[in-house]
């Protein structure tokens, strides 16, 4: 049970998510409140679009409550597009190459949740990723096979309908090999032009997924909160788990539905596995 | 606020002592339930003697509960004497060299506490350190200055008036100092021989600190775990916090005391700060 | 371009072997004389055989002569039967999950060398290993593919048969996808009562690998090697490179060919592999 | 024997000074072709000055050539002003608070050489340290110990001043404890606003040295680099160590001189230890 946050929007300082507001990705690093597990304390990881349209990513197996270089370089490296993710491993060792978020090209992705006894699963999803793309594959989790089956699917095409399409294969495989339940997940991913974010499980609660309100909303709210008073009006935040404990912050993503964050009108839909 | 535990009996596999028991030292690195710090995630260390008269050190600077290296050695490594250490910096960096227990020649010495303001009284402390030793200091850390301060006051001759005069030391610098309840402590240390463990606190509650009863207690109240089953009468475990739930098995050691668990007849004694 | 070493004999304390020898594993590491690579700095590893059929392993992913755990371990642990392993990684992570040896139950597996375009070839390696194998794969190193194979093949069975067996696959796959010159190999595997040693290349030169010649004579070339005084007759060292210059106290291993060094009579035989 | 570059100059790339040139910092870290050791794999650090005055850090554990973090950043972080640093140590631990450049508010500062005997001067000369900056010291190299000393004397407001004084004291101090040739260094600070490179020692050759000659002299001998060709006229590179083989680029700077690069007129002066 990972942790994760997106933004998009003026252009900001890594610190000014990670470290600075009440209940911060960091802080959640060491005391989540929500989710099965509350440390996440195994890797971490920080993407953000500069001037390239190829992001930038630094990821760290240590906790990230601990990691000096994440706060120098939260101190000097702005963007208008990040995304940051803590890691609670469910037993695939602590090593770079497991720690989102994942990147193809211009792509970005991460995840919260898990592919139910992936284990068992592993291969069979594994042959099914695209022959090009199968050699890439550098760690030995379940959401670098998922991005790779979304990108097998055409993720770089239509991102919503691929997700789809990995997802409802991942059901069709488990269902085969009778494991129930075997998909948990919020998944956030980018290209650098649009975030979109997903919750949907299977059967049963997704993992908690937030976005913020209306910037005027969450400068009303956080009075106190100096960044926020120079946030351009579409600025906007997706979060497994609110950075504060006002109300009228964060609105929760509806389970079955994806959003998508975009210039001009965001959008939110329902989001249904394929077959 | 870290946690820490030394055992002295028949020789034990690792693994018996840190990860099997029900709420053993590994669980309580994501878990634990004593002290301030619910998690103890910034480094961690063993030490244990074996057939040389100089102890064996193994140390990492990520969580314990993510080292495979520890858990495999943990399975491999028998000993007579351990130490176990779980860090949480408070505020230091995390290296090995701030990682306990700390050694020199035959001895160990681990600690959980802190000398409060130590930035302010670092540079005094550390100029009452002797000049043959000054130069051995690696971290940056109150303990490993509070171990040199108790080398220099003669710990190898006699540990327990070497301990006393460290403290009254720090508390006497403190006072110069204005700064108030220097010193909360309890601290391991051991030659290979015997274990000496102190519990104190310049003012207030000092750290938690328990020591195992009989053997055959132990064996009645946990008659599930197997390890107790073969152990000699004599064998000992000091915990900063216990590793399991049920009553009868561990007693509190009385603040402003130290015991020695020794070959022959243990003790238990009054700790007195000498100036 | 990795170095390697691997013993059985009188117990020694992995010191003996690691730090003690004139141009020792972990000088090699700084200071490599034969092959492509003069530093193997990209993560080493360590196994031994001690009470348990099953060896105990120490990995890192700092270069070998930096690790202070390694230089601990090395005083304290003593074993029969001990392989170690220094990287020099042709391209993939330095990561735990990517250093040798390699362990499956009993067996420890570890290489120099490559698998020639493992990237072009490693999704039809990959597919090729047992399906109750294939989720067990942790790293991204062709030497792990190469271990899975070896083992789908009966490496458990009849170990030259099935590394013959699998070097056989992967030139045949090769050969398919046009790579020339698939495999150069030296190859050391161990299930706790023998290690076979390997050494070959598809074309050309494989890498370079020697054995130690009779203790007496070992004795006799480095009269000032204390450990080598009490070594019992048998002992048997297999070396990517000579711990040492002398003349006398090294057999080349001959191409395509393998060793087997177990209690009894040690034997020498060809390697062909087999399609 | 570390290697080192400083950049003052249009801004640029991380990567163009760290990757792009034929035999660069990277290379050297593998393969140092002057000074005593040909790894610098102990360690590394990068800093540099962007919007704010106080520069940015990032330090590794790792070898300079497997950080794939520090890959990644090069890609992305652009500066006017940057210093580089590979680390081989001289005994001290490999860890953060031990790798170069070291900061103090806006100042940075980075070193090749050693203080001869170090170990058995450090507390006289740990004792000379500012007892407000006493505190602050995170490691345990000289070299942190020579930039406290230079900040004692006065590094802030006259750094060439300060540092000769510092020189004449470590000096003075080895003086007394029968040390001879206790200085050989290159350093390298700054503030932001000028780089300050100082090539001294007591006796004999002092660490290698150089300075990139006028841009348009680089551009002329090095025509396929293209970061040359857009480099304003007052570029200037200072390294230990030439980034190419060809005559003409590159000035070594005398023994017992120091550089100052700024805006405006650089220059050239002798340095004289003070006591």
């Amino acid at each position: 049970m990972c942790r994760w946050l997106a933004y998009s929007g003026s252009p900001l300082f890594l610190e000014d998510l990670l470290y600075k507001p009440e209940h911060s990705l960091i802080d959640q690093s060491l005391h989540a409140r929500l989710g099965v597990e509350t440390t996440n304390g195994d890797g971490f990881g920080v993407a953000w679009y500069a001037e390239e349209p190829f992001p930038a990513v630094y990821k760290g197996v240590d906790p990230a409550w601990n990691d000096r270089n994440l706060r120098e370089l939260s101190r000097h490296i702005r963007s208008p597009l990040i995304f940051a993710h803590i890691r609670a491993s469910t037993g695939t060792p602590v090593q770079q190459s497991n720690c989102h978020p994942f990147r193809h090209g211009r792509w970005l992705w991460m995840h919260n949740g898990q592919i139910a006894r992936f284990h068992d699963l592993k291969r069979e999803l594994s042959l099914a990723i695209h022959p090009s793309l199968y050699a890439d594959i550098e760690g030995s989790t379940d959401t670098e096979v998922f991005f790779f089956l979304a990108l097998t699917f055409g993720l770089e095409d239509d991102p919503p309908a691929a997700v789809e399409r990995a997802v409802g294969f991942i059901e069709s495989v488990a269902r085969a090999n009778r494991v129930e339940e075997p998909v948990r997940m919020s998944v956030a991913l980018s290209n650098g032009d649009a975030i979109w974010a997903f919750r949907y499980s299977t059967v049963g609660e997704p993992p908690s997924l937030y976005f913020s309100t209306k910037v005027e909303t969450l400068r009303q709210t956080y009075p106190d909160v100096e960044v926020f008073k120079t946030l351009a009006a579409e600025s906007r935040l997706v979060v497994s788990e609110p950075l504060g404990s006002r109300k009228g912050a964060w609105n929760e993503m509806p389970r079955s539905h994806y959003g998508v964050i975009q210039p001009g009108q965001d959008a939110l839909r329902p989001f249904i596995p394929r077959e």
